[in-house]
């Protein structure tokens, strides 16, 4: 554990723009205006999601570790890492678990980092293919147990699992699957990654939460079972509504640990309770899970009682067959709706997206609320 | 079109069971109960979707033609197709994008044919993989323009496309996926098609609306286009609810055609206004698109506004690795729940699916309704 310090007095330089959801262990989010100015999210404003202190780690000293149901057991320098294996560039976006969490919370009390709508961002990630990596570790088969990829990071000090480093797993289905693009990333927005962001290597598992995108990546386990980490076991789960703090041990192993992404969107401009000047353009973005593509995002002025198409922004996919990149979108209000025997000066913005499986939002956050706050993904006001 | 008679005096025997939706194309499903009884539906029990008159093959002298963007145009017998192409069996479930069609118009009046909860079934296919053949072609690639397999029938008749047969496409990339297992298939539960579901060969598209799976094929063209059958540019779309029958042609082209299938669910037993004897047990079904597994299915009795989860009745993936097939669920209640102050002896069933990204059903029907009635998954009660 050379060279990694166990303390805060060592975090990196962060935008003085964004906003603090908490300080130590970092969680920040871009304004949301901010957010949406441009298809690639700058370094500096993309959201940051760190569960300890933000690891120290010398380059030249790094390895990372490949275990467990492998024929040939690794371990790669990031020198390794950078020429043993083919570099691809792909585009995508990660999304906390916990992004629209304070909205949530406004219905009823949840636990866990407060998140506006911005814990989201879109970059382009440059390094290896997880799959070219485990094929040459000699990754076992399904049938003898390969069932899981097992990720640590290098970032002791997490107050919810015991002062271990952040830990998740992912399915070897996903890992391995050649559209999947899982990459160990050593590169965001063609720059060498940030400390924030996973300095030296990262996993970027596009389509699924961002939680199991392990930064300051330490080792993998091919592994019949599910990450032992508190953040696969207890947290990141969508509890029925019953579920409270007194009962939710019950709960733990019944309900499924986050995968995919649901289906997603938000207004970013206007800010609620805004004062508009019309033609008014609105823009928010729009997102799904497993490289779904956005088909369409419905606006309504009223409520959700009425709805129009809102132009969206084109995603270049690059070298991807998924859509991994978010989907800005835009609509332009020129005249006020006639709300009978309401106040037609007052407009009530929503919108939600429907991807390519025809899956929309939810209405009500009711509906959806978990204890843990997670996956609000209900219409946007 | 020699052996093809464009009459209904010619029709298969049915099931005497059947709900009938429309004799002439004939259109119906199995009551809700029988269609829980097994994981796979019986053939005579599977819902039938009608567009004409079902077709009478000669299969001697049957032939499936390949053409359009393509190196090799193909047109083959029924006997190459089972003995050039390596033979597969799929378990799938295919579901009308109009199933829960009759709800969505008690809300509010749409057109098309009305079906209840049971436009869907569970089969085992047995054919040749689509891709193989698009492959023997030697389908041109995707910077070529070869973007849709476009699918002809040969129920000549349809009357919403002045007589024609009916059609529909799938994107290339669906079709030439290799996990995406769409079939050329000639074998239905073990047996050889039957007419209704589209002997002597028929497109069997897991994953995607019923409508895409076209019955009796005739003809597959590779073209930069979707089909220009009615089937894909006029109906099946979801429309946002201020689109009308004197303002849909505006919307056709803006409003994406239906591919994959959303999440989706419904309670077969206890039929809705029964008199129940505790201990009782549930049993419905839930489905999603894409080939994503169902995670969860939550069950109230009170209207939505406590949920529990159901047990979920394991599926056998077989040799896919996408589950393509339903779940059946059930749930037992043993007591009533304590509703204050209200008729405790009248309960409120609802369900509802959330799939592998955490997608789930919309509450209201309000909220999703369209025009033509397509796509209503929401919650059942
Ligand atoms: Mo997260
Ligand atoms: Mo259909």
């Amino acid at each position: 554990m050379e060279g990694i310090k166990v303390s805060f007095e060592n975090e990196p330089y962060r935008d003085p723009d964004f906003i603090i959801n908490h300080k130590a262990p970092f969680n920040a989010e871009p304004k949301p205006d901010v957010l949406v100015q441009s298809f690639i999210t700058p370094t500096e404003k993309f959201y940051v999601r760190n569960h300890a202190p933000v690891p120290d780690i010398c380059p030249t000293a790094y390895t990372l570790k490949i275990d467990g149901l492998v024929g040939q057991p690794l371990t790669l320098s990031l020198n390794d890492i950078k020429t043993k294996f083919e570099k691809v560039t792909i585009t995508a976006h990660l999304q906390c678990a916990g992004n629209r969490r304070t909205a949530m919370s406004e219905y009823k009390k949840v636990k866990g980092v407060g998140w506006g709508i911005a814990s989201l961002s879109n970059a382009t990630w440059g390094g290896c293919r997880l799959r070219d990596v485990l094929l040459h570790a000699k990754i076992f088969s399904k049938e003898s147990g390969a069932n899981h990829a097992v990720f640590w990071g290098l970032d002791f000090g997490c107050p919810e699992d015991n002062g271990k480093p952040y830990g998740s797993s992912i399915t070897v289905e996903k890992a391995m699957d050649i559209d999947g693009d899982v990459l160990l990333a050593y590169e965001m927005n063609g720059e060498t990654i940030n400390r924030d962001h996973g300095f030296p290597l990262r996993v970027v598992a596009p389509g699924i939460i961002g939680a199991r995108s392990v930064k300051w990546l330490d080792k993998i386990t091919i592994s019949p079972h599910e990450s032992e980490s508190f953040f696969q076991r207890r947290d990141y789960k969508i509890f029925h509504n019953g579920v409270d703090w007194n009962n939710v041990e019950k709960y733990w192993d019944k309900t499924p640990s986050l995968q995919e992404l649901s289906i997603q969107s938000a207004i970013c401009v206007p800010a609620p309770n805004s004062a508009l000047y019309l033609p008014f353009t609105i823009t928010g973005y729009a997102t799904s899970g497993g490289g779904r593509k956005i088909e369409r995002v419905d606006v309504s002025l009223d409520g959700g009682e009425t709805w129009d198409y809102a132009e969206l922004l084109g995603e270049d996919k690059g070298v991807c067959t998924k859509y991994w990149g978010w989907t800005l979108f835009r609509y332009t209000i020129t005249k006020l709706p006639q709300l009978e025997g309401k106040d037609s000066t007052k407009i009530k913005l929503v919108c939600r997206a429907w991807d390519l499986s025809s899956n929309t939002q939810p209405k009500d956050v009711k509906d959806i609320w978990n204890l843990r706050g997670v996956m609000n993904n209900c219409w946007h006001t």
